[in-house]
């Protein structure tokens, strides 16, 4: 099973392809971030980022896809921006007919470091070890998006599990 | 000169049409609110509203698009969603290649009222009697799209009256 993980946002999009292979091992596959220019008109930027996320999609085949569910933003000031992006990833998974699964932050946490209120550096560090990178990924935007994969991999398991 | 209006919204987003004819007269074309079911997953939702969006913007090929331009949401816990619905908005005149044009709420209702601080029903009642139209448009998100129509023709035409 592969699931793309997506953290949203309009000049950095942070994407990661994760699979479990046997015996619940994870393993990375590409991972990055879509990144915009602000000088660019934002319709532009947000057709950018869907025609890159669809091609990505288009060129893995995802099993399903994973994305912070966000009721509200604690920055107002970013929540329309950030809105915004989620909307362009929400309906590139539609457009391609892909599972979501929509988990909080804290169960995001949860699910990678066992700690919901953990901090960004321990989200970071959590994510390097689980999937035996190299390096710690860059920017932070990519380590949340393989961390919401990771949890999405995590959510679906244990639902299969449950329906025997 | 043809020109679309958005209030963008996920449940109800309204839209209507509005032209701009010889000797500034306004003349209203299609105008309503595609509305999507609570019941359905977001991101048919959103799905449906694109497609809609695209439909109409095919069909009746407006020269530009007029959208509330929105730096935050008063309301935090309906940023998201309204950020979402946007975006999808933002993205259908992007792919559809139609100049987009983002007024503040305080500026479509100085177009439209001649007070930036005007109530909904006076904004409602203006719509109405600017445009002739039989009866009150339903629902207030109509009424705020064809708002949002009438200030992009006004903004647009004193652009070309600066440009010769």
């Amino acid at each position: 099973m592969l699931v793309l993980g997506i953290d949203p946002g309009t000049a950095i999009c942070g994407y990661g392809f994760v699979e479990a292979a046997q015996g619940s091992r994870l393993i990375p596959h590409e991972y990055g971030a879509i990144l915009t220019s602000p000088k660019a008109r934002m319709q532009d930027r947000l057709m950018k980022l869907y025609d890159e996320l669809d091609e990505l999609i288009k060129k893995y085949k995802p099993d399903a896809m994973g994305v912070e569910q966000l009721f509200f933003n604690r920055n107002v000031t970013t929540a329309i921006p950030v809105g915004q992006a989620r909307g362009i990833v929400l309906l590139a998974a539609a457009k391609n007919n892909i599972e979501l699964v929509e988990r909080t932050p804290l169960q995001i946490k949860q699910s990678v470091t066992g700690y919901g209120k953990a901090t960004k550096e321990q989200v970071i560090y959590m994510v390097t070890k689980l999937l035996h990178l190299p390096e710690p990924p860059k920017p932070d935007d990519t380590a949340d998006a393989l961390a919401a994969a990771i949890c999405t991999l995590h959510c679906l398991d244990s639902i299969r599990w449950r329906n025997g």
